[in-house]
């Protein structure tokens, strides 16, 4: 054998979000690596934003990279657009519909989709916000709803179309319902001639006592009182017992709505299911260790949602994207430190805090002690989020857009494209 | 009677393209006019770009606006958006699928769409370019063309991904063709492994005897050597037979392309049929006086692509943006005229000029006597285009975006999305 260097070690990342992402721009200046990015999409997603895209603020382009511009430079980096099917940990092999890849080192971060807690069927009345398309599907619906309203003659259809119900108090109900209130009360309010959109009916619909329960209780509560002045109502205890093409029911009430969103609860991809070796918990994701490993396993890292990793006090980590960040470096750290001979590290979570906006100019936001609420809130969340985003040119381009909405309180990307053609989007 | 501003004169307008738009802003201010804007489209679209919405330098909300955002603070302009039926000129009514609307005066602007001269169940195989959503859908096929061709290990498949053929010489074809070919030479050029993108083949087919006959015989030779530099065959007295799945036959040579473009011809809507007064020409377009009229109906324009009119010489105007802007600005004129008690003067076309863009940093120009070509003409095309668009939002976004290409080769929009959902775009 001629040396370590001559043989090129294969590093399979499955998923090119947050975790894959960053674990592979870590490692592709390492000669003695191959790297095989697989991922069913082309596109890497700045998910934080997504909801931005679903309420018309920003466009696709904007919060997406083509995961092959990323590493165009890198000729060991390979990217193979290919579903997985499952993961053979003894063969060392992942299986895709577009053929078999061979690894040494395996990095599983596939995410999460929704739930609907066993009333899968739900899910056309009420889609979930995950990916690109969903976003456009969402737009469609809410911009389509003002524009059946503004035809209707017959008043209670009309308050039908009008009312807008969000499922799911965490963070991402929050903003959908937050961006809804605004878009009715601001951007459409002269839009049109026959209904008046500040009429809109909100309805944040929570199961839980209260809403983002992952924050502090009095943010929570500022976070409560900013909805409501976008006219946003919080029903907190209210379980979804059905959804339909009509509406919605809650316990035993039935709210006639024409757009229904979901943003309760996740289940971790799929793909988890097909390690033998692992164990997974009651929301799919798979257990790993405090190398991020499965049981037996040093080559096969787990990371980001789909993952279910501890803190130091031996509580779950949240799934979000810093997580998902911090567990995709570290996977990058360990490989290099194994080709270096060195020994492995625990994994340690750095928690950065967490935000949430609600419209325009307000925000709640978390950093350990510190607790901001308001415009200053809202300015930290902005600036963070510019910084994060991958890739210069998004970055101003999202920059202009925004602050062209905040003047103007437009919405510059507020289109309905038709249904003439099958229908691909972006 | 109280007087004539007392009475309201109803103005209906039907596309709100480039003559819709136009005559509406116009008509604005006039107080004795409500004036309804029927367009099935929720959104104005700057034509000129939709190619490079196809090609992933911009995206769709870059180039489009909606329509209720112009007219938001318009309080005598009402949007419907309905899909126009038919005409009845003596009950003076517009029948929609959203209700009947009368007009005192009435404005058609529905433009046009591909035609396939009689073989229409080609279209599938090779989508034409007039709508955001088809623009979304070629840039799925051309980008899922490479990725594809990336996995595929038969070089004879993999050669038929690479092959893309773009029927139709036009200014569009040319664009589309150009579009192609510098992304495969650039900005594709380091994102693959498998494939070398600049073994992409590209082939422009023009039935007649060269391509851009509405240019100068030298500018169309210089766009023809430029399309050369990027790598695309022009193919001119080529006409297509035949197009399938597997690809497109000229005369009898068959050439195996997974992506075929249509940009050979369009047709008028087809709302023109149903004016009972109007004669229509062998493309369907209805035949107007130089008052823009239908014979025995002052109160009835049709302007832009859906109809023919003359210039002085008896030749018909072609079916340009500029033609359909002076034309919406011209109806609006004459109504105002109408209103005054003034008299009508006729439609008068000042030619402006054409221009043609061949990828980045090459075009020709045509201004009268004027022409020029290469890096000056696109540099005047790029200023002429982006001081056109309407908004300001989309102009500075477009520039960024354009510059953020320019020097880097980049193209931001490289999205493909999935078809998880249904499916609507932008």
């Amino acid at each position: 054998m001629g040396g370590q260097a001559a043989v090129m070690k294969q590093v399979v990342i499955v998923g090119a979000g947050f975790a894959g992402l960053n674990a592979a721009k870590r490692l592709r200046d390492e000669r003695a690596l191959a790297i095989t990015i697989i991922d069913r999409e082309n596109h890497h997603l700045f998910q934080p934003l997504l909801y931005q895209v679903a309420m018309a603020g920003l466009s696709p382009a904007d919060i997406a990279v083509p995961i092959r511009s990323v590493f165009a430079g890198d000729a060991n980096v390979r990217v193979v657009k290919a579903e997985v099917q499952s993961v053979d940990t003894d063969s060392r092999k992942v299986r895709t519909d577009s053929g078999d890849f061979t690894y040494d080192y395996l990095l599983l971060a596939c995410g999460a989709q929704h739930t609907y807690f066993g009333n899968e069927h739900w899910e056309p009345y009420a889609p979930g916000l995950k990916t690109l398309s969903q976003a456009t599907e969402i737009r469609y619906r809410v911009l389509e709803a003002f524009e059946a309203a503004e035809k209707e003659s017959d008043p209670e259809k009309r308050r039908r179309l009008l009312t807008f119900v969000v499922v799911g108090g965490g963070p991402t109900g929050v903003e959908l319902a937050g961006a809804i209130g605004e878009m009715s009360r601001y951007t459409l309010a002269r839009d049109f001639r026959q209904i008046d959109p500040r009429q809109t009916r909100v309805i944040l619909v929570e199961a839980g006592p209260r809403i983002l329960p992952s924050f502090d209780e009095r943010l929570a509560a500022r976070a409560m009182r900013d909805l409501e002045s976008l006219g946003v109502q919080t029903w907190t205890g209210a379980r979804v017992t059905d959804v339909t093409p009509e509406g919605v029911t809650i316990g035993n009430e039935r709210i006639a709505a024409a757009t229904v969103l979901w943003a309760a609860g996740v289940r971790a991809s799929d793909v988890g299911r097909s390690l033998k070796d692992a164990t997974l918990d009651e929301a799919g994701r798979v257990i790993v260790d405090e190398y991020l490993n499965i049981p037996g396993r040093p080559e096969v890292f787990v990371a980001g949602d789909m993952s279910r990793a501890l803190d130091e006090n031996g509580r779950p980590l949240p799934g979000v994207a810093l997580v998902a960040m911090q567990q995709g470096i570290y996977v990058a750290q360990t490989i290099k430190a194994d080709l270096r001979g060195k020994p492995r590290r625990p994994f340690r979570y750095h928690d950065l805090g967490q935000m949430a906006t609600i419209g325009r100019s307000r925000a709640i936001s978390e950093f350990g002690r510190l607790r901001l609420t308001g415009l200053i809130a809202w300015w930290f969340w902005l600036l963070v989020h510019i910084y994060r985003l991958s890739g210069f040119r998004n970055r101003l381009s999202v920059l202009i857009q925004w602050a062209w909405s905040y003047w103007t309180f437009g919405r510059g990307a507020r289109l309905i494209v038709g249904k003439h053609w099958r229908s691909y989007n972006v």
